[in-house]
């Protein structure tokens, strides 16, 4: 068994329009690198060569963190030591933390020997997530450990369910303005109205129907958020001229990352995806807000042994 | 083309436990039946063979609104002779007007040598449920037309999906007490928790999936209404108990049907399906509620020419 393993966990997209707090999708690029190593002490050891100040107590690292409910479920002391890579820009909103969490559960279950399978890593992993941002999602850790899209559809139980899709390329565009998880969630309505409520549901039923069957038609008249984006996209400077041009360079559909500050755009094909990404950027460069942009399709795989 | 058809128009179960107002599915019986002739004039000319004195005012009759509406779009002026042979019993939440309308326009464009999709009647039979119920729902209609699941993704513009299943059996009481659909929609709550909502959307989106991958258990994971049953539940005696013993029968799940009071079930195969009206039935009669009792494999075709 390898003692030291580089390990890549990419970076996610959650809610993919209409399925708020339930949907996700993996991107091959950005993604976190970690690397991991048993150690002879019980330690979780924390090594940052980032440029992002990582929290290094184990207990405030969603590494750690997630690494730990592991440890606990295993009943185990084991140590190891980790040293951080490459980061995902924390904040961005295409599931930062989650790769985090995803990395140092996935590397250290291959190090251990695959007690648990990807799926059942998804609850230790909420835990770090928990650590980053004050709630135990699984929107974004589900497709970081499973690859491709993924629906949780129940917390209590958890059940995560993978869902197939054809081809499709994602274009990311994240603006250099800091929006919070915890503020953006605070902005929300604890209420909804039903007829709204029913138009998501709808949807997210079509979403799902079109990535079954491969209908990009029925995939793109899906792609709408009528709960969150309309109150969310008030963060995001130039938000729904952005969207409109994503739409108009051939997007499927375009609408926020997770709780933002990035916004992502849907494409059939890699060509489309580009000049969707091109127009996108051009309407925060046009009004002076710096931003980086990443083009990918979707990732299948999940969290992978690197090296 | 032949002057006189008889057509067989199925019951539905609408809503599905999770998916209120857009998914809904067609049963083999019971169901409407009607003939249709055309006639020399340019009137809707209706004569009602059922016990349950149908409205006859074609403005007031669900299946001649229906037709109406085909006609117009038609920018016709043909007349049609319907007579009404057998009814599904008006009020017992399996789709009887969206039958009745589903009847009438399927009829009158095989007579009229096929001018619309069977999709494309959706639209017009919506007119019918309208005429019936105050409102113009297509989750009776669309499955009543096109059979099998179908999801309603969307009414401006509307956009019917249909959803491929496994062999699926349905169990369905309905206990002879009134709950008027008017009255059912009135005690909703306009608003929703946001988190309900979330659970919701988790189980349609579960469901869909678990039709498309025939995967039993996952059906039945999802096949959870936390919005509208907790309500209209209150209407219907004895619900929770008759649901306890449908589950425990080895139904799949158990709510209400539309907007009740019938309660469907879903099961696996006719063999639990016949245990789990068994066991639905005794809820009812064990408290002197007279009931009717359907089982049915899903309906896959739909609305059909009879004779």
């Amino acid at each position: 068994m390898p003692k030291t393993l580089k390990i890549f966990s990419p970076a996610t997209v959650a809610n993919v329009a209409c399925g708020f707090d339930v949907l996700g999708f993996a991107l091959n690029h950005p993604g976190d690198e970690i690397s991991i190593a048993l150690s002879d002490g019980d330690a979780i050891v924390l090594h940052d060569k980032t440029p992002y100040s990582l929290p290094l107590l184990p207990e405030k690292n969603a590494t750690a963190v997630a690494l730990q409910a592991m440890l606990n479920a295993l009943q185990s002391r084991q140590g190891f030591d980790i040293t951080f890579l490459s980061k995902i820009m924390p904040g961005s909103g295409v599931g930062s933390s989650a790769a985090s969490s995803a990395a140092g559960v996935f590397g250290a279950n291959e190090l251990l020997g695959r007690p648990f399978t990807r799926r059942q890593l998804v609850e230790f992993a909420m835990q770090g997530e928990k650590a980053a941002s004050g709630s135990a999602h699984a929107d974004n850790v589900a497709p970081a450990l499973m690859g491709g899209f993924t629906l949780v559809r129940s917390y209590t139980p958890l059940d995560v369910i993978p869902i197939p899709s054809p081809p499709i390329f994602a274009a990311v565009v994240h603006p250099q303005i800091e929006v919070r998880t915890s503020d953006s969630r605070k902005i929300l309505r604890q209420e909804v109205p039903i007829k709204k409520a029913v138009e998501q549901w709808g949807n997210v039923a079509g979403l799902v129907a079109g990535l079954f069957t491969n209908d990009y038609e029925l995939i793109s008249r899906s792609l709408h958020d009528v709960i969150v984006e309309p109150v969310r996209a008030l963060l995001i400077p130039e938000f729904y001229a952005i969207k409109q041009a994503a739409i108009d360079a051939g997007a499927l559909g375009c609408s926020i990352s997770g709780s933002g500050p990035s916004i992502f755009a849907l494409s059939r094909d890699e060509e489309t995806a580009q000049k969707v990404a091109q127009a996108m950027r051009y309407g925060f460069d046009r009004v002076g807000i710096e931003n980086h942009l990443f083009v990918s399709p979707i990732n299948k795989e999940g969290v992978r042994v690197s090296e």
